[in-house]
């Protein structure tokens, strides 16, 4: 059988993340390879040592470039900070390597336009890591769209809090500006949610925002001007409505600021045959309600996806479904794309740049208090 | 004690509920007041006398002009379409009577306005039907606000879903027209999460917003122009954001078209010391979340405030607390405010006509595409 | 139309709690009958005026004979402590009136065995006040069993908890003992959970039960003999199993010192083609699941039944059901009995005395630690 | 570091999730050695040769004894039938390995005693698959009971339901007899809870119990003798109620014919100073109720446990908690104990024995229909 030879590109948790799903997600699943935790790579030393001993991996190395050339490697996965990204990526496409990029898949939408096309010249396999939709619920969901069974969209409400607490303690670290590589809680979370929603829903094609970021004086709320969000600022958390391209449209909320909320993904769809709810701290649940039903049983019902992992018998290991199962079925499905070079349903380069694509234009709207458009995808 | 006579005008949905919340409201609720059940007028002869004898009433009648200018009746009760509110109200008004009208307040702000300016002038009591911000759970969200408990407000998550379906089945019929008197669901339910929203954060002076209405040739979706909202043509749902007066931000979302919810009213609020959940269909518990929790004993918790009901006694009835008890609750503070004429808090005309504003605005906005302001209430 | 004058004896909690649903029940809900409040008698004149005024009640007396004897009473409502129910039943079904009591029927199945009697040659109307069976979901869920559509019954499991705290402080208080007509959480909340199971599965044939009392000397736990349950000495909770006449089998939760359940009356039910999950605190939800749905869509659904009140319009005012709501059925019940004539079905007297000696089986099991068969009730 | 090979014994279902946890369970985890999967035996060449290779083992066997005496050996890791459980271990103990056994420890007592007496001969680290107690929020509550906070433990009330379906369609086949190995609903799933009720409690000392199993000639219940339990049929689902040693009582149920609970493990805990529930489908959720709480604030707070895993960074992979993170946890305590020698918390032979003998008792009384005493086990 096949073997392919994975270096991963930063140690941080991400990388451990990464390498826990290595361990576990080929086990029985029948890829049709096997995938071996060859190179881990972080500039540090130290850092790449200890990890490579701790998470599995048979090499430890700290110059990525040196790795990317190597011929023994088929698949470079990138976890480093969003700012290295495009050079890296760029390099193992070059190399004819396989690429698996941890989300966002940059900074900066130009950044990105040029790993699209850099992929698609390379004619590899790649993927982001837009983890949380390969959740059976809401990869279900997906196929009752497909199928007709939920009808047309018609509005989309999504949520992603934390309660990580402010991202911008002072507007003059590095943390806290765009410009040195800072992401606010609207990129960071609140685009996974946005994820979600293309992912079932397609296309948005307008957006319009309120972004909110804690300033310097402000204890405790955004009173005055000096806390609205600048250009460079990033934000603690925001809301946005949007218009699908289908005509469905939709409302998003991001907060790094929610008591109570340790990772609530969340959202709901409403659909011209039937409704949908998912929350990810129940993420076993598929929520449904159906319009024809019998009004005395039209209602949500819950269907508890764990024994019902596409992938044979590994769906009775999903007896409950943790991250580290969601990022095994993330990493199936990139090696499955592979091996098997046919249309297996990812989150590619492509689809990563119209999620960036957006909230680049939810930043822009925060701004400019203005609606703005987002360019269509190459998928629709 | 002191009798309290009432007229009713309005032998409909609610003018029956509020028949129930007159005959259950002031049982043991020490009200410094009896309240007799006097009149209850339709323009509907048959109508009345079957209500009136069904509902408890002790006379029927067919003019309410005459009925307000009776002598022995202390307090009007408005429940007719809203297109008559303005009439009945500045008559009730001028012959000195209390007001209680349901909701809206009017479809039109400017007669709204004049309402506004006769309660002034009459020196009575008014008071609008919204029933939902009496419940326990959010009226205890409010004092923890006003104690500071929960610091200062950041963000608010509000949603009113139901499953009625599609107000607009024919774009010609009444119903689907603002200027027949008819009355979208943004306008409809949304209103009472607005009216919760400004309860709890105070007034909202921005909004941006999307409606959508289902078109004539529509048949699932809005999917072309001809289904966009128009100037007179009212919503089937719809998404708002907006900057509230604080600085806080928020989102709403209101559909009829939102399968397996037959009455959802929910909402989150995220402060700076605390979090609160509300849903109607739990609405016996207080959910919060507090910032400065053990980090180990963090998290939203359940009270079930169905012993705590405010009012001595009734509150042991309050083992479970329905649409009935909210209503008492309505009533009993409408009677408090009479009797008592201290600063019982209730939302009245005035109140009542800035939530009509921020509607108002909502439906601009879905129209024009821009932002606009929604002027300042005079309670602030 | 008829009019009904009810005399309710007992002006306490439940005097209070019945006043309520006489005084909404009947709006609206075409019962055939009008229904007055006549009377509200107190052996404490006070306690009694004060009622009566506050509750609506047209007069107030002290001496219940006088009451029972007049002839313009047509129904006496028994909201006394259990040992007088007995004394005033026999003495209002002798008169010929039609009699509610609240539940307990008796503390003594022998004194609730002559009630039965006396109420079978009367040939009124009786019944007891198990108020939470009339919860629509209930209902419902025993539409479905008598419909076939879940199939036999396997398997109950019920639990009513609360936090009221410890019923005996003091084994020597008149409250701790059964003899000076004390009651304990099995008998009188674990009651209705066991009225539940029987308007639902039919008869229970034998129990077996371990109580628990809070001795004198133990702090916190029952860590000794002492500590057991006795004779005389009431409980403080337990758990009890059971064998139903129809095969079923079930186990039965009761507690006072269950933090964080204010009023918590649950339970499940596993029949051969589906199961339903009952909870108070949610008592709108209908939940049910059935065993041959499609295997993507099995699991739970929750059907709010707060629009499905089965009476008439009435069910308008149910978009929220609390305490009032279920008594305002409950007396509807009673009060189409008694105009109709026909077969309502409610829990009558006679009811109530195989409720209590289910309850005497728990006991004496406590006790003897034996299993206790329970005799066949009329009804089977 | 120290390296531990890993035999494991039995290529079916638990071979599979076991060798998931072994490879995930780890990584990153500090425990002191490294882990590896030596060698899979399966009786059946075929399928230890595809598990093998399938699930990452280096090597594969068909014959247990000789693997079992190999010197390079550390540990035997047990995933037969259970009617093999005892000759393994004893063989394994006896070499001097490490035990790993899954559950049931037998389904014989006797044999549970001769492989405690081996082990505590042979010094040996041993443990047993009761895997569920190891989910954070489980854990958590022991420790808060340890440390007082919770009080003394009151009522217990566990459940384990399934939908799988009737064990038993057949009484004749092999797998509704205990002889011929089979293992019913209370043994095979019932013994999960009671092993939490015993975590969290300690020793069971009585218990009395109803189980049914399915006959041949019922359709749909239980409804004559033929369908009581007899010696040897194993159970479909039944009750039980029981004494714990420190005076604290419980009930439970298990069942196969729960329609909608595809793997649904629940408790309630009520102890003198607080109350805590668990459900396995929402198991990240930690929730514990308090007394001494304001009474405005008192009710089930609900903890996201999915950031607190004990275990260093790896509990950032436990954003979310599954089926293989638990596993993972449950083998890296059993690693530590190898490795440190020390005393940390797991269930051992000692311990799955006394949990055996619970569920002996349970059987007996069914068919005794008398309460069954419990021996101590030897850790009280």
């Amino acid at each position: 059988m096949r073997e392919l030879n994975v270096a991963i590109i930063g140690g941080g948790f991400m990388g451990q993340a990464h390498s826990l799903a290595y361990a576990v997600g080929p086990l029985g699943a029948d890829l049709g390879a096997t995938v071996r935790r060859a190179v881990l790579v972080d500039n540090d030393a130290a850092v790449a040592q200890s990890a490579a001993a701790r998470l599995g991996w048979a090499e430890w190395a700290t110059d990525w470039r040196e790795v990317v050339a190597r011929d023994d490697i088929d698949i470079i996965d990138i976890c480093t900070p969003p700012q290295l990204h495009e050079e890296i990526a760029l390099a193992a496409l070059a190399a004819g390597k396989h690429v698996f990029c941890e989300k966002p898949i940059t900074n900066i939408s130009t950044e990105a336009e040029r790993m699209v096309e850099a992929a698609r010249a390379a004619g590899v396999v790649t993927q982001v890591g837009f983890n949380y939709r390969h959740t059976p619920a809401i990869a279900f969901t997906r196929r009752l769209l497909d199928e007709g069974k939920l009808g047309v969209p018609l509005q989309f409400r999504g949520t992603y809090l934390q309660e990580t607490g402010f991202y911008n303690t002072d507007p003059n670290r590095w943390r806290a500006r765009k410009a040195t590589g800072g992401s606010g809680a609207s990129g960071d979370i609140g685009s996974h949610v946005v994820d979600a929603a293309e992912y079932l829903l397609g296309d948005i094609v307008r957006v319009n925002a309120l972004l909110r970021s804690k300033g310097a004086g402000a204890e405790t709320g955004w009173r005055d001007d000096a806390e609205r969000i600048d250009d460079d600022l990033i934000d603690d958390g925001g809301v946005w409505i949007c218009q699908f391209a289908s005509g469905a449209i939709g409302t998003f909320a991001a907060s790094s600021y929610s008591s109570g909320r340790k990772n609530r993904l969340f959202f709901e769809l409403d659909a011209s045959r039937g409704a949908v709810e998912f929350d990810w701290n129940s993420r076993e649940e598929f929520r449904v309600s159906y319009v024809d039903e019998a009004t005395d049983h039209r209602g949500f019902r819950t269907v508890h996806t764990n024994t019902e992992h596409p992938d044979g018998w590994w769906r009775l290991a999903g007896l409950g479904t943790g991250y580290v199962e969601i990022s095994a079925i993330q990493f199936q499905k990139f090696i499955r794309a592979i091996v098997h070079g046919d249309d297996v349903e990812r989150p590619d380069f492509a689809h990563a740049l119209h999620i960036q694509q957006v909230m680049d234009a939810v930043a822009e709207s925060a701004i400019t208090g203005e609606w703005v458009d987002v360019p269509r995808s190459e998928r629709s």
